[in-house]
C-alpha cells in the first residue's frame, strides 16, 4: 500500500477507496462507458465513449478522424472515470442523504493499437462486452473496417475505486424521528429488445433473449 | 449559432450536437450525477459528484474539507460531463453498432456560494431533484449542517448536448441479412424502496411511491 500514489487516495471517505485489481475490474466490466478527460494548456476537455477492460488495460475505439482520438493518441496524461449509480441513499435529514455507488478513476496515457489481429481483438472484445455473445453472430467485421477505426490502449495500473454501500448513516439523534428512510435502487437494467424494420421475421437469438 | 466557440463543436457526428438550452436542461434535470474535470500542471483530474440545475447554473456540494471542492473552488476552468445511455444499438455487423445515448459537456468555473440563503436553497433544490417531493416532509436542515457543507455554482452558457436516437443504420449491403437487429434500452429505472431497520413500520410516505 506505500506505493499509491498520493492523488489516489481520497481526500475524503477513503475507508471507501478500493485497490484490489479484482474490485476495479469488476466494476469497470459491468459499466458500459467511461468519460476520459485531457487537458490542453491547463484548460479540461471530456468525452464519453464505449470501452472494455482487457486483462490489466481497457480499450476504446473511434473513426481515425476523431478530433479528441488524435489529441489523446500522441500519450498525453489522461484521466478515465467510470461511475455506476446504484441506490439513492434516503436518510431522516436532506444532510445524511447519500448515493450508493462504485466508481473507478484511472490515470493513464494512451498506447495507439497499431497491430491489426490486436485492434480486431479488441473490437471483438467491446463487441462481446457491449452485447454478450454477439460477435460469432454478426456478419464478420471487413479489413477496411478495421482500419479505418482507431483502438487506444490504456494501461490501469495507476487506479483506485471508490464504493459506498448500505443504509444511510442518520444522526443518532434523528433515528427515532417518525421519518421513512432507507435505499431506492437506481440500477441500470437491459429491457426486452425492439427489432428494427429490416429484421421483422428474423427470431431473436438465443444471446439476446434477456 | 456564429457566437458558438470551436470547441463546443464535434469534429464527429456534428448534426448530432444540440445548444438549445431546453434540450440541454432536460438532459442536466434528468441525469443523478455529473462528472467533474479540472487541471493542475496539465494533469487532468476527475469526480464524480452529484448536482442540480436551475436556472441557467448546476450546483454541487460537499464537505468544506474535500480537497477537490477547495481546488476548484478557486475558479480555476472546468469540464463537466454528463451521460444518460438510452439503449443499445445493435446492427447486422460490429462496425454498425453504436449506443443511443443524451450527453453534455459545460465549459465553466466555479463560483463559490457564500450566502446562507442561497446555499440553503441549493440544498433543498439538490435534495429535491435527487428525491422529489422529499425536502418538506424530511427533519429540517440545521444552521451548522449548512455551515459545514460547502456549495458551489457553474453557470452553463458554455455547454453543448451530443443525442443519438434511433435504430442502427447498417451498410445498404448488410440489410438483407437474417441477423437480428434493433435496440435494447438499458435506461436506469427507479425500484422499490428498501426501508432501514429505524424505519419499519413507518408508512412510505407518498412522494416515495413509484
Amino acid at each position: 500500500m506505500t506505493s499509491i500514489p498520493p492523488y489516489l487516495i481520497p481526500s475524503r471517505s477513503a475507508k471507501r477507496a478500493h485497490y484490489d485489481p479484482a474490485v476495479l475490474h469488476s466494476i469497470l466490466d459491468e459499466a458500459l462507458v467511461c468519460t476520459i478527460s485531457y487537458s490542453v494548456d491547463n484548460m479540461p476537455f471530456m468525452i464519453p465513449t464505449a470501452f472494455v477492460r482487457h486483462e490489466n488495460k481497457i480499450y476504446i475505439h473511434g473513426s481515425v478522424g476523431s478530433h479528441f482520438l488524435r489529441e489523446i493518441e500522441k500519450g498525453i496524461p489522461v484521466c478515465i472515470s467510470v461511475t455506476l449509480i446504484d441506490d439513492l441513499v434516503v436518510a431522516k435529514s436532506a444532510f445524511s442523504h447519500s448515493v450508493n455507488y462504485r466508481s473507478v478513476i484511472i490515470f493513464s496515457k494512451a498506447e495507439k493499437i497499431e497491430d491489426f489481429d490486436l485492434k480486431t481483438a479488441a473490437f471483438e472484445w467491446l463487441t462481446d462486452k457491449m452485447v454478450p455473445g454477439s460477435w460469432e453472430y454478426l456478419r464478420p467485421m471487413k479489413q477496411n473496417e478495421v482500419n479505418k477505426t482507431m483502438a487506444l490502449a490504456f494501461c490501469i495500473d495507476e487506479a483506485s475505486a471508490k464504493i459506498r454501500t448500505g443504509m444511510p448513516k442518520d444522526e443518532p439523534e434523528d433515528l427515532e424521528l417518525p421519518i421513512w428512510s432507507g435505499l431506492i435502487p437506481v440500477s441500470a437494467k437491459k429491457q426486452a429488445p425492439v427489432p428494427d424494420e429490416s429484421s421483422a421475421g428474423i427470431p431473436l437469438p438465443k444471446h439476446l433473449r434477456y
